[in-house]
């Protein structure tokens, strides 16, 4: 097939951006890009029937086609700026590889992709080494949000942030007059906060999940019914995409049984991955993120129906209705769905923080939470409360002691363990609401049993403690006559 | 220095097992093996002033010393069997590397370290490739197991085993008249089971820390009155080291003050890694092995001091004193110390399993439950009761749901329930408590809020859904006119 003749041959070095990989996220997005003033749009695909599909369909996009990688590289102007829309793993690498060869030194090589961000830094420190940079950019927002304005957290150096500022910017989500998008930091940084924004996406979807759930069995108020209470809720402090979309998805019937489409699903999540790869990081970084675990958790055991089946017949409480005051308890609800938000979102900027000192990534939490505010799952109002944290506070220890949110603490914390209470009393699993709450009792904690788990290790391991009085370390000799020495 | 003058020369190949690495722990292996009948143990240290400090201070092992790795593998009897005991990590693989120089087809290298389950794989394929065999073998029980019978998980070949398995039957804890010590399964397989153990450990460490946190603060019992009150437990359910050695800690007096020792011991938990690891595997395998991971997220909380004194202020209950019946109240944490106990082992056993079907290998859970009854940290009656359940039931699909543990959960829930409210309304942490009460009310459910977020994943992510009444894989048209299709 001769693409040149089905456009009439495009000119060398016209198009400005150009994207590889024209599946539905690569397509949308090289249509939003087409879109912007200023662009002119390259695309590439292994197999060119999708090239032929996307120009038929959207002759508007003025695309400029390209059949062989060296096409592609003589179709964009330098320094040449190509946007890999692939699935992540070694397809990216076999991209990355192809370009190297038509690419030349200060070119640049974009993976919009869901990488790992090890991955991430492994390709920007070979990809280097040629001269060409090599930027991995996290975009959140699903085929929507490619096509209409994601919300786009690029690594890499300046110099390619430089050529490709502009770009992202032309096809970002807008927020307060502000694009979603930033340089977050250097190489893998960009996949980074990608991975922790999804690992907080699944918290803030499983807290939801959860107060869905107590409502629904602790007032036995119907789907459509608690639709209604979520959308009331998303006028308040929980306005977020992800209270109005629950709200949507709780309003739905099946048409087939007329029964609500929530009770006709079958409960089993799904997960692509990025929530447990954000708890592995968070494992290794030391950075306790035990509602993004709890939510991960919830997932995996959701999808065990065999082990489900075999525990189907274990006990239960004896007064399963929570039998109280229902109006009472729905706003107890709401108080506690936002004070452990506030947590998960406050370990999720933790895990920033950590990563961003470890890899020496000069990250501005802010920033990052501004770009959050259109384009991405996690789009909400509170986005901006964060910000404006971080912004009288750039080095706050951790976000919960924000001002703002210690008052929201302070205010939703007996509510909060009144649902925590009902949950155990009810028998309804509550592991996200409960984990936040035992993590803020243990945050705030002036003395927590670790003290007890050191002398535990000391005995078995030698593994020494320190002393609260004076500094040192110290062991016991536990199998001679007990008295403590210095090591 | 001439090693062999000072032994009067050993002859060639008159020692049936030689160990690498001369540390507390290797020294303490090496003089187990000389002290059991049988053995005669080469010995080599890369300095050679351990070498000459072990056999002067053990002049009745008979250790067959080596000053170079060639020495070391003319006095080993074939098929020579070395055991590493050294520090996790590079030094492994450059005495692998040594070994390897100076050993034959046949041979054995027995890795004893504490590596990570992935670097065994990754070793035994390389070293299998020589034709020598490598075993990696999780050793537990710290430097007092090493010298008088540790608990030995190892992995590697059959024929490893034939030659392996009566050296390190002789040196094991006995347990019942049974050696600690089986053929976990092939390659890594020892070293996973090594791991898994370690973050049970962690487990059952946090809920005893949080067992007496919530009877020291719920209660006002000094730590010697709850020394007395563990000292109970050890005779009945709970019976176990962890539990008995808890009892000698919280007796323990400072001298300096005369403070309880807990009292001065700084409340921040260190961690060497493996529970981590374990979590880490778990998120890997999509195991929930959330009490685990809510005990190894309570150690690095523990540890970040800023966090601690900037979210010291957050506010706790109006009602900070449990205020129940004192007696009934340690009687309930008791029962809900032993049902999350199950709860921990229960997912601890599941990342086993899981483990084995993803590595293809053929591990007896039951014959895991008896090497653990002796030598290790988690050593307890306990595990008795794990071995009947497996023995009755080999494919056990969830350890929790064997009869004795539904049993024992049946009885204890109530207890349970009580004490994961009063920790709540306490402004008491207790996340491994709560966490694993929220595991079992989730794996009983008959429904999950899974559905609602299957749901949300479709609207936002176009990730599909099944249904409850009949097979497909579905998707709503959320933009369009909100029909299903069948995709």
């Amino acid at each position: 097939m001769d693409v040149d003749a089905a456009t009439g041959g495009a000119a060398a070095g016209t198009a400005n951006v150009g994207v590889v990989g024209l599946a539905v996220m690569g397509s949308n997005l090289a249509r939003n890009l087409a879109s912007r003033e200023g662009n002119t749009v390259a695309v590439f695909n292994r197999t060119e029937e999708k090239t032929r599909a996307l120009l038929d369909e959207h002759p508007e996009a003025g695309f400029v086609p390209a059949s062989t990688y060296e096409e592609f590289a003589a179709r964009l102007s330098k320094p040449r700026t190509a946007i890999i829309m692939v699935k992540a793993g070694a397809g990216t690498d076999a991209v990355i590889d192809e370009l190297l060869r038509v690419f030349e030194p200060g070119d640049i090589i974009v993976d919009g992709g869901n990488a790992y961000f090890p991955d991430t830094i492994r390709r920007e420190k070979a990809v280097r080494e040629t001269g060409v940079n090599f930027v991995g950019a996290g975009i959140s927002g699903g085929e929507e949000g490619a096509l209409t304005g994601p919300s786009i957290m690029p690594g890499g150096s300046d110099e390619s942030w430089a050529t490709l500022g502009p770009i992202l910017k032309s096809i970002a989500a807008v927020a307060e007059g502000e694009p979603c998008v930033t340089h977050v930091g250097r190489d893998g940084a960009g996949h980074f906060v990608k991975m922790v924004h999804n690992g907080i996406e699944y918290a803030d979807m499983q807290l939801i999940a959860e107060a869905y759930d107590l409502i629904r069995r602790g007032t036995g108020r119907s789907p459509a019914e608690i639709a209604e209470i979520f959308a009331e809720w998303n006028t308040g402090d929980l306005e977020s995409y992800l209270i109005e979309i629950t709200a949507e998805v709780l309003r739905q019937a099946d048409a087939e049984t007329g029964k609500p489409l929530v009770d006709v699903i079958l409960d089993q999540a799904g997960a692509k991955g990025t929530g447990a790869w954000t708890v592995q990081t968070a494992l290794s970084l030391g950075v306790p993120v035990s509602g993004i675990a709890e939510a991960t958790f919830a997932r995996s055991l959701s999808s065990h129906p065999e082990q489900r089946a075999a525990a189907a017949d274990l006990p239960g409480p004896q007064e399963p209705s929570l039998a109280t005051e229902t109006e009472g308890f729905i706003e107890d609800v709401r108080l506690a769905l936002f004070a452990s938000k506030i947590v998960a979102y406050s370990q999720g900027f933790d895990e920033i923080r950590a990563g961003a000192a470890e890899h020496a990534w000069n990250i501005d939490p802010g920033a990052i939470a501004k770009i959050w505010r259109g384009g991405c799952i996690i789009r909400a109002q509170f986005l901006n409360r964060i910000a404006d944290a971080y912004a009288a506070e750039p080095d706050l220890p951790l976000l919960m002691t924000a001002p703002y949110f210690t008052e929201a603490l302070s205010r939703g914390q007996a509510a909060w363990r009144r649902v925590v209470v009902a949950a155990a009393r009810a028998g309804i699993p509550a592991p996200a609401f409960s984990s936040s709450l035992s993590y803020y009792d243990g945050i705030r904690a002036d003395r927590l049993p670790a003290a007890l788990v050191q002398g535990q290790r000391d005995y078995f391991g030698a593994h020494t403690y320190k002393r609260v009085d004076k500094p040192g370390t110290f062991h016991r000799l536990w199998s001679g006559d007990r008295t403590e020495v210095e090591v």
